[in-house]
C-alpha cells in the first residue's frame, strides 16, 4: 500500500481540499499538521523541494505545491472531471480561485504588518471586495448554467472542494454573508453533505483559516 | 479538423507557451492578437468566460486561464511528462512561476501607476527581487539534480517553455544576466534549438513582453 504523508500548518488553508479527496477516496494518510511558532516549521523549511508546504510524500517521493499535489490525488482517485474539457474547466476555476486568494493576501498582508488602520482599509475597499465580488460572479455564472449543482459536469471534482473550502474560511471572517450568496451556499451544503465528507467535517480539528 | 482559436494580446506573456504547444505538435491555430488600447479588448472583455484573456476556443468550446489552456493542449499533445509524478512535479513548477510572476507584478504595477521612484525601488528591492532570486535557486536545484537537461524527465513538457519564455521577458528586461545563470541559459538554448521552436522564434513577432 502506497503511504501518503500530507504535511501542512494546523490550518485547512491550502491542504484542505486534499485532505477532502483522500477522505472522498476513502484512501489512508498521514495528515502531519504543524504548529506556527514552535520551531518544526523553521527546522522543516529548507528541506522542502520548494521551501514551503503543503508537501505531498508518496512512498518518500515529494511533491510541493498545492494544486500540483491536489491534480496529482484527484487525478489518481476520479476528480479530475470525466473529459479533457472538463478538466481543462476544473483546473481553470482552480486557476481563477488562486488568483483570488493572491488579490485577497495582500489584505491579509497588511494586517499582518500591523500597517495603518487607513493602508488597510483602502486594500479591502480597492483590492479584496472588488476581487471577492468578480470571483463571486463567476462562480454564480458557473453555477447558473450547471444542471448537476457541481461546478463542472455531473459529479464533484477538485474545483469544488477548493471553492467550497474557502467559501467556509471567507464565512468563518466576515467575507461572505451566505443569505446573500445563495447558490454558492447551496454547492457548500452540496459538497459537504457528500456522506464521507459530512463525517470528516464532523470530526476534523476546526481552525480559522 | 478542429478549429483551435488563441485570444491573447499582442505580446507572448500567459500565452506563448500555448503557441509554442502547437509549433511543437505541427498543429494549425488562429493565433489572435488583441492591440492594447484600440478598444478591442473593451468590447471583447465581458464576452469571455472569465473576463480575461487568454481564452483558447476549441471548435467554439471556451476555455479561460493560461495555465488551463496550457495543461489542456500539453496533455493533449504530449507535453506534460510521462509519469502521474512527473505530471505533478511539471505542474508544481509552473505553479511556482505563476507564484513568482504574482511578487514580480506587484512591481511592475507600481510602474505603471507610476508611484513615487522611491516606493518602486522599494518594491523591487524588498519583493521582486528576493522573489526572483527564490525562484532561479529552486530552478537550479532542479537542473544541476536533471540528467536530461530539461526540467522533468527525458522530454520537454510545458514546464520547460513557460519558465524559458518567462527568462525570454527577465533578461529583456534587465532582471536576467544569462552570464551569471549559465544552468538557466543552458535550458533556453536547448529548447530554444527545438528545431520547430527554432523556426517559430525566427518568425515571430518580437515583443517585450
Amino acid at each position: 500500500m502506497v503511504h501518503y504523508k500530507l504535511t501542512y500548518f494546523a490550518s485547512r488553508g491550502f491542504a484542505e481540499a486534499s485532505r477532502q479527496i483522500f477522505k472522498l477516496a476513502g484512501v489512508e494518510f498521514e495528515d502531519i499538521r504543524i504548529i506556527h511558532g514552535d520551531g518544526t516549521w523553521d527546522e522543516l523549511k529548507s528541506k522542502t523541494p520548494f521551501g514551503q508546504i503543503p508537501v505531498l510524500s508518496v512512498d518518500g517521493f515529494e511533491i510541493p505545491q498545492s494544486s500540483a499535489i491536489l491534480r496529482y490525488l484527484a487525478r489518481k482517485y476520479g476528480f479530475v472531471g470525466q473529459t479533457p474539457e472538463e478538466e481543462a474547466w476544473v483546473d481553470a476555476i482552480v486557476d481563477q480561485f488562486k488568483d483570488f486568494i493572491e488579490a485577497f493576501r495582500q489584505y491579509a498582508t497588511a494586517n499582518r504588518l500591523n500597517k495603518p488602520a487607513e493602508e488597510i482599509d483602502r486594500v479591502k475597499t480597492e483590492i479584496a471586495i472588488p476581487a471577492r465580488d468578480a470571483y463571486f460572479k463567476i462562480l454564480n455564472t458557473i453555477l447558473e448554467r450547471s444542471k448537476s449543482g457541481f461546478l463542472v459536469g455531473n459529479n464533484v471534482t477538485f474545483a469544488d472542494l477548493v471553492v467550497v473550502d474557502n467559501l467556509v474560511t471567507l464565512e468563518k471572517n466576515g467575507f461572505l454573508n451566505k443569505g446573500e450568496q445563495p447558490k454558492l451556499d447551496a454547492l457548500r451544503q452540496k459538497i459537504h453533505n457528500l456522506p464521507k465528507l459530512k463525517e470528516w467535517i464532523a470530526t476534523r480539528p476546526d481552525t480559522q483559516y
